[in-house]
């Protein structure tokens, strides 16, 4: 459980809490003393929220730590990524929209060149692109191994993802990678006897893909690594007592959702306005909403710095309809930074807007931006905090002690 | 390991990273409305990397804890000093110089006063002045105990260090010093049998030096307290990745820095421009630099306001020999506050300036200063997370998680 001390608090609610999550959306100036691209988006519906709400900054993981999406993710819903750790295999899989459920196996792929000696020669098959290898993870699909069900999706350029599903699977095998060129792929190793009968399973599959990819020139083998399974983590619902539900227009962040067990949503069209009217189609289905505006990290990661700040305001030109459903507890952030001037993820804080008509001490911030957000009222607190605070504001934890 | 998720996150880059650390840096006002030390100091050459770069302010050990010198540092350097316990025999030994290695024993030692029966009448020995304690540590020199080499040397006043080397010593054992007058010393007695025997050496060694020191009129016997070993900290090269260096006229700085294992620099003067020119003569040969300059503290334990404020200002007139140098990430800092008005080391927060010109973001302060501190964008933060912020900076850091 997160946090121990929560669910013997909790009490019900009507009132909804909303976490609008801009991917990447801490930034930076690209000159001295210039805007971010936060600060240099018009932004008048979240200016207004922050005037009547309260600012500060998250922390995502520990300070100095450039956080993946998944674990970014985990810990805006509470689970603190160094507690809980979801293997590899499982974080692409899921952020290619494959399920991981309970006793599944799941693992990360990479095509490899094999010379004819059977060594492997090219351990990224020559970084075959997208289109070429689409095809080849559809052959893996015709693969049939007895008692047990495996499912294959291409990933990006030479990666792909591997799930099996059947009874008795454990997960505690060895990378097939050598890491090194020269020699073959290994076999799957289980690391524990009760992991053997998985791991010849394994072989089996990856003998049979061998004999699919036979005659490819340059992605005529693989390898599998990170294998592991659902990581069983404690769901929102015993944790906070929420009913939540999942609004993305991408694989990964669905999956990482459905990990701690909301539901996924689904609907049409992928703009800020199509994600707000799923969240409007489903208002009276549960407690809880989670949405992901991916755009903001691909522009950041493009270096695109205005590119980012109209993603910015087409989100806040929407924000009216979002508001018009009368959310309790209204919170806007992002899981991690991703300054367009660094074109990857960042350490850096995260801004953060707490909106609660009814129950939130505002803090004479006018702005939603990084260094209204650096005075804002919240100050700086781990983004695991999140949940808890919000659960706070819609009236849903009872005192703690007499 | 101070961080266990750090080592694995490690990335080659180099960026050098310059840790300035102005003892006893944080101060207060001596009057309503007043400025404290540092914001009564001149330092243009701060207040423009303030508002380039990012203010905040440090927590050394927990809320309200005064710390000492040594564990002041050490939270510096990452390592939180209720976790990292060093003994006082060690701390005492390396604040005066005296090197304590893997297997060594070292101890405090204190002159005490004994009457004719041997009883203890003052155990401060009347507090001798440290005139007088010199000659007394010099003659304890003379000791010798076949099988193991001491060492010893004078602290202040009344009380000095001594350090034992040989082979299968262990510092397990109880203090010496009865803590009340009218009864004799106790022996040095082994806690456990590992012990034993270096408590016999121990016990030698005192039997001696009353015999040094009889007709001695007030110093002529002595107690030993607090003895320990090197406490074998996870160094910084490992924990950080990082080649250290430590640059500093005090012994103490160069002592706690050289148990974490950054490597002390040897030079001529003592001016915060003499240290600046060690470090640019050292600049090629390390990622990480401490420079520790002492005096902002005595001023402040002299409660010599514009003395300290003076100290201030001679480091920020010398800066720009350090910035010539192209750090690519700067802190500016202290291990604790010693405002001139209390005299003494402080429990108050310290101001922290983080330069990174790359990197950082700013937040609208334009001063270095407590006050500006108080509302910087870095907030308030535990003085552990310097090094790994600063490692952000500089590149060496991984992304966590995909």
């Amino acid at each position: 459980m997160p946090f121990e001390y929560i669910p013997p608090l909790l009490r019900p609610s009507s009132g909804k809490i909303v976490l609008l999550v801009m991917d990447g959306l801490g930034g930076l100036p690209t000159e001295a003393g210039g805007p971010t691209e936060l600060e240099a988006a018009a932004t008048p519906n979240m200016d207004r929220l922050a005037s009547e709400g309260m600012l500060g900054q998250i922390t995502p993981i520990r300070p100095g730590i450039t956080p993946g999406s998944g674990p970014a993710h985990l810990a805006l819903f509470g689970y603190d990524p160094l507690e809980y750790e979801i293997g590899r295999g499982v974080l692409e899989s899921v952020g290619v929209g494959l399920q991981v459920g309970r006793g599944d196996v799941a693992a990360r792929g990479n095509f490899c060149t094999l010379d004819s000696e059977g060594n492997i020669s090219d351990r990224r098959a020559g970084r075959i692109p997208t289109e070429e290898a689409i095809p080849l993870v559809e052959s893996l699909k015709t693969i049939n191994i007895p008692g047990v069900k495996t499912e294959v999706r291409h990933v990006k350029e030479y990666r792909f993802a591997v799930v099996m599903r059947g009874e008795s699977l454990n997960p505690d095998i060895e990378d097939t990678d050598p890491q090194q060129v020269g020699i073959p792929p290994l076999p799957a190793v289980a690391r524990s006897p009760a992991a053997e009968q998985t791991a010849q399973l394994f072989n089996q599959w990856m003998k049979q893909a061998r004999e699919v990819l036979a005659g490819q020139p340059q992605a005529n083998g693989m390898t599998l690594r990170g294998f592991a399974t659902d990581p069983n983590l404690p769901t929102f619902s015993d944790s906070y007592g929420l009913k939540g539900a999942a609004i993305s227009v991408y694989p990964m962040y669905k999956g990482v959702a459905s990990l701690v067990g909301m539901q996924v949503i689904n609907f049409t069209g992928e703009t800020p306005g199509d994600e707000f009217a799923a969240l409007a189609d489903t208002w009276s289905d549960f407690d809880f909403f989670f949405i992901h505006i991916k755009k903001t990290d691909s522009k950041g990661e493009d270096g695109d710095f205005y590119g980012k700040a109209e993603i910015i305001e087409s989100v806040d030109k929407a924000l009216p309809r979002l508001l018009d459903l009368g959310p309790q507890v209204l919170v806007i952030t992002g899981d991690h930074s991703t300054p367009a001037k660094l074109r990857t993820h960042s350490w850096h804080p995260v801004p953060f807007l707490l909106w609660a008509p009814d129950t939130v001490r505002p803090d004479n911030q006018e702005r939603f931006g990084e260094r209204a957000c650096a005075n804002g009222g919240l100050g700086n607190f781990p983004a695991v905090q999140t949940i808890p605070l919000a659960l706070a504001h819609a009236g849903r934890l009872e005192k703690f002690g007499a």
